[in-house]
């Protein structure tokens, strides 16, 4: 098969057969076409689209090119969450005890924050000792003793996704729903799994800006899922102001841990339950939605949550003290307050701002390289539809480098609107892709 | 100027401004660029296109990426004719000859054959000892002392040009109008001529075999030569049959001379007599169509054109003897006839097949690295339109290894059909582009 004649029926809109996308993914793993052939097939994957079926070859091709985990000696349900990524969410961090205490194990491999969007991966590194880059074996031992462990990529998972992104990266070819959707579900069915729950965010923090092409990218999700034999429902939510309050590594712990007692912000709280009893339902440990939610809702109440955390930080090597002591984790040496211009109702408070104004804080990354400071961002005083006082404190930026005070600060102000009265908040959960 | 920022905008179908434009070229020139980067760019240029402007800006990019040769000490009009491609079409051959006779210098840059189409500069290395290698400075000279010149493109026009063509060769983006056209168009300009015209084919045996395609290319041509300053017109000419009977590059240089001397086919004739005449006329050499070709014809009937000709070959190191010794060029050892299995009128001689047929048996390249032998080739014995009996000859085949000769002999069976009634021909010019 001559990558030119693959590359030419791409163009021309030609759907493409399982050989044909079987040879394209098998040669940017063994690296026999090179980089200026995959990187014309991706411009022109990005310009001519998939149809579905061609997005779950393109998958499952993927996902062969390395390891796909299996669980012998771990019988029962394994379920995993994913979201396209946001400002402020830490539902992870939430979720995956919930749902591992109530006995369905969650393999969850994580990634980084890029830009504006955090990542789960460096929220836990805020966690002192926290180790996210297990070994298979030890993710395994993790997996069996916790009933859930939470790492990063590892080389030998879908290993064609991570030369494709790099390429995609600087070719213009990221915001492609079937080269998107592929490299998500590939590295989500290697884990073995049987039950998906996808979060699809959508607004302006999110990379979906727009709500049609947002459910676009849920349905070619779900339907890989599906194809691939992964029980797979997708949300689509809100992403125009950050989740919760806290945007910043060791300040989403915190506020994942809060949450995790009882005292988390409405938002975060009811995201986390929902994504956690689709989890549960899917995977059948509970009938229906109703009964799912009842068991999520009594194990945050019970605790069982907040102590499978502990576990869990335990088990890969951080302190667990932390679950008790916040004081344990990284905090900023500086605060500063971002103060209400006018008296009113907050009604937009822009989430791809905030995650800029975090990442220049130095929570975040501009670029794959950087390294991130776990301590610093900004706690969200006042959310959309809250009153405020002219004078009266809106963000909180807590800082390290005095120098990036003042550029996180304008982009916080450009970020934050008051009005005079509160416009309709659209609901969290926009939508249901079943 | 980021290579990102650039391949998203045409990816986006944006129209890119000279700036943009100009750093794409000046990277391939440079390599500033990575491979990869540049072939999505093609692959976007391929897939989105390029405004009449834009691919304008991006030929006189490609000029400037290398020299653009002038003429001091040489004034006069200087005149070039291009062909995108044909089967048989050996009228540059002709035509410079008889345009330099008329006083108007031709500097003409040509390139060799690929798959089914000849090549001229394949078809002068024909004539024992002819160097189309010259440098600069003896194509100066060749020019200051004959009055045209035919060379190779050099390492030093448009750099830009051989960067790019190599990519899109590989990564089925060679077929797009504006590439085509800047490609074309780059190395024409630089041979800093002041009048061009393009003979654009169409049909069969064509590169464009769609006449939309075709004119499309053929406008683009002439607007971007317009565009930069040189006086253009362009021939949308016939190529479903090949042009003259003779197809092979020592078997072709036979023809031209016969033309020369007045004895060659007409359609070979007709056309060469075209095409010359407007470049004297775009060069104001002539007052009107009716001048110039009165000129031209007058040049044809006294051997002025030959007289040229054979002068060219000497000053380029070829045997001049040739002219009036054709056995002095390359035979094939061996020939065989293709004979009509039916009494009728050719219909069709497919001229895609005939050139294959002719590569086949050597006369052409499969791929650009490949040699070519000088000697085989087919000769038309029967063009579309003329009656045979059953059994008479259709096609010589002239060879020298006996291997490939059934399979060019079934390539040329089925590029031949005899009906009972000849259908009306088309004419080989189809259209002018003024």
């Amino acid at each position: 098969m001559r990558a030119f004649d693959i590359i030419r029926r791409k163009r021309d809109g030609l759907v493409l057969d399982s050989s044909e996308i079987d040879a394209f993914v098998a040669a940017a793993t063994s690296g026999a076409w090179p980089d200026y052939q995959l990187s014309a097939m991706l411009m022109a994957i990005r310009l001519r689209g998939m149809t579905a079926e061609e997005t779950a070859c393109l998958t499952r091709a993927m996902v062969r090119s390395g390891v796909q985990l299996d669980w012998p000696g771990l019988p029962g349900a394994k379920a995993d969450k994913h979201s396209t990524g946001g400002v402020g969410d830490k539902t992870s961090l939430v979720l995956v005890p919930l749902v591992a205490a109530c006995g369905v194990m969650v393999p969850m491999i994580s990634g980084r924050g890029l830009g504006h969007t955090g990542g789960t991966l460096d929220k836990l590194e805020a966690i002192p000792g926290f180790r996210v880059g297990l070994s298979l074996s030890e993710f395994r031992e993790a997996l069996a003793k916790v009933g859930c462990a939470m790492i990063g990529q590892t080389a030998e998972i879908a290993p064609a996704d991570r030369k494709l992104y790099a390429l995609r990266d600087v070719t213009a070819t990221v915001d492609s729903i079937p080269l998107i959707s592929a490299s998500i579900m590939s590295k989500k069915i290697a884990e073995g799994i049987s039950a998906l729950v996808m979060d699809v965010k959508c607004g302006r923090g999110a990379f979906m800006k727009d709500r049609n092409d947002a459910r676009k990218l849920a349905e070619s999700l779900v339907a890989i899922g599906r194809a691939n034999g992964v029980r797979t429902e997708a949300l689509l939510t809100s992403m125009d102001a950050p989740l919760g309050r806290a945007v910043g590594n060791s300040l989403e712990v915190i506020e994942a841990l809060e949450t995790l007692k009882g005292r988390g912000p409405a938002d975060l709280e009811a995201l986390s339950i929902s994504l956690a009893a689709r989890m549960l339902r899917l995977s059948e440990a509970a009938a229906n939605d109703k009964e799912s939610e009842r068991m999520i809702r009594a194990t945050l109440a019970s605790g069982r949550g907040l102590e499978k955390f502990r576990q869990m930080i335990e088990q890969q090597g951080g302190d667990p003290r932390i679950v008790d002591d916040f004081k344990r984790l990284p905090v900023a040496p500086y605060r500063a307050t971002l103060q209400a211009e006018r008296s009113g109702v907050v009604s937009e408070l822009d989430a791809e701002l905030a995650g800029r104004a975090s990442m220049i804080l130095g929570a975040g990354r501009e670029r794959a390289e950087d390294t991130v400071d776990p301590a610093v961002g900004v706690m969200v005083q006042a959310k959309p539809g809250d009153r405020v006082q002219a004078g009266s404190p809106i963000v909180e930026l807590h800082y390290r480098d005095a120098s990036r005070l003042d550029a996180a600060r304008a982009l916080l102000r450009n970020a934050c609107r008051i009005e005079d009265e509160a416009p309709a908040q659209l609901p969290l959960i926009l939508e249901t892709i079943p």
